[in-house]
């Protein structure tokens, strides 16, 4: 058998992920509720927001707010996503914990969606580094690199291109570097490959793995990953979010499908899968009329499911 | 890396555990249609329908007139289900390939579902396997272990009671021995220990592997059994039929998800994806009114996906 991670921390990126990608809004009192529930649920790591202008992304124009909210929560660890220096002087300011840059390993994508070739992201993060050490912040840097797998404009997307993205965004002052597979494209196989790489690269600075279910393959390719020992993965409540290109396809591993296999595998996680299935079905009330996926919800538990998550005494 | 199998089949179940799980009768001509279809996008093992009693399922009261027309197709290999010696004899008859007859390792579901205990079904294919033998018949005898990671009514399903019977059946005269997530229970970590263990008990005999995505993890399911070296899996088109226990929850394993994933991995299994997508469509047209499941349909493939399949000139 191979060796897994002792424990996992699934990420949860729907607040900002998740809501940046569908039509309604939701008031800043039910994302601060859904923080906390998700909080009390067990979840320990929320990416709450992101510093964009507010007339790019209307529905995450409370992000300050919200990271000043969730920071009021003991041992959460709160991240924010910054399209560029701008928008990484407010998460400082607003003491996030960690800041994460995206970046696009496909060319084509990156000028099409940032307006930066990947070098351009790759120089942006040195003088994030420079103004975060300037202030003394204690803000972490993560430089997520996604279309790692391929994308909807250039296709294929070369496995050697995302580590030498990788290897520069570390060299240029990340303390974190992730791999998004943004579209849906990647296999179990592929994964497992690149994750390999990946490891032996940047050892423990490699952080997070971020699956779209657009084809049905998240969960398998989050399995593949925690073969190599990666042990932290981004998902979304109800699959929230996903790909623009594929209009109604699924959107982000579900977060509580991902809890319930690894549960299955007697990986901790912290969760408390009831009480995140009924902060589940609370949002999916708010989000009325949105598509949702995941299956958990509709199935239930198995009979032989045991909650070993400790959350119900730690919140 | 594993050693994944150097090319896996997707055994079509749809006609089978699929129509049997759902209101809707398809009429015999569109069950042909359907073979004809599955067998030009290169599929070459169909289990078309079941040998049981038509006052119990009629949707499947066809099963002998579609095993002859699909034995007319050239290298197909023609399964049938069977509950019992009844059910053999008729599935011997009509020569077909192969007749599965399944056991259910938990006592409690065995004797509610098939009124039988898990050794009374043992016998009974000692008696299949007489018959057999007797009419000087080629059809192979496969028992199919169901419930092997636990059942909605006992709930835990030891183990080592699914290898005992696994061995039981191969005392019995079974050919080939398979294992089945009837209820969908099982997650990748418990599936690849279990493989491993039938793989070491049954070696080549060995034969199929059977997940229900009720709970999202059918695909994850099948890559830690690729990684054990299976290569045989039931799926069904636009993932139909399930489980009876939760109305609604995705049903099994989605064949064009499935093919996708290998595609993703370069393992082959001669099935043309797009010419599968195309029934799928003309299959979700005759089904209106049912739930279907599946992503990719939904998605389209990556503009990276090659098709590389042969079944065009196999055809």
């Amino acid at each position: 058998m191979p060796q897994f991670p002792s424990s996992v921390v699934i990420r949860e990126v729907g607040l900002r992920d998740g809501l940046q990608s569908i039509q309604s809004i939701l008031a800043t009192q039910r994302k601060m509720d859904w923080i906390r529930d998700a909080y009390a649920a067990g979840q320990r790591e929320i990416e709450v927001g992101s510093f964009v202008p507010a007339r790019l992304l209307p529905q995450l124009a409370d992000t300050a707010e919200l990271v000043a909210y969730a920071k009021t929560l003991p041992g959460l660890m709160v991240s924010v996503l910054v399209p560029n220096l701008k928008g990484a002087e407010r998460a400082i300011d607003a003491e996030a914990d960690l800041l994460l840059v995206p970046l696009s390993a496909s060319h084509a994508h990156s000028v099409a969606n940032l307006r930066k070739t990947p070098d351009e992201v790759i120089a942006e993060v040195a003088r994030i580094r420079a103004a975060r050490d300037a202030a003394g912040s204690r803000t972490l840097i993560e430089g997520g690199i996604g279309t790692a797998f391929g994308c909807t404009l250039q296709g294929r997307v070369e496995p050697a291109e995302v580590l030498r993205c990788m290897q520069a965004l570390l060299d240029a002052g990340a303390d974190r570097v992730s791999i998004a597979d943004t579209v849906g494209y990647a296999g179990p196989a592929a994964v497992r490959e690149l994750f390999e790489q990946a490891r032996k690269l940047a050892g423990e600075k490699f952080w997070c793995g971020h699956f779209h279910d657009t084809r049905g393959l998240a969960l398998a390719n989050v399995y593949a990953a925690l073969e190599t020992g990666v042990a932290r993965f981004d998902a979304t409540l109800a699959g929230i979010g996903g790909c623009p290109h594929a209009p109604g396809a699924s959107g982000n591993a579900s977060s509580e499908d991902l809890a319930f296999m690894l549960s299955s595998m007697n990986i901790p996680t912290g969760i408390d899968i009831p009480r995140l299935l009924t902060l589940r079905a609370k949002v999916a009330g708010w989000l009325a009329g949105e598509t949702l996926h995941g299956t958990l919800w509709l199935a239930g538990l198995p009979k032989t499911f045991i909650n070993s998550s400790t959350a119900a005494t730690a919140a």
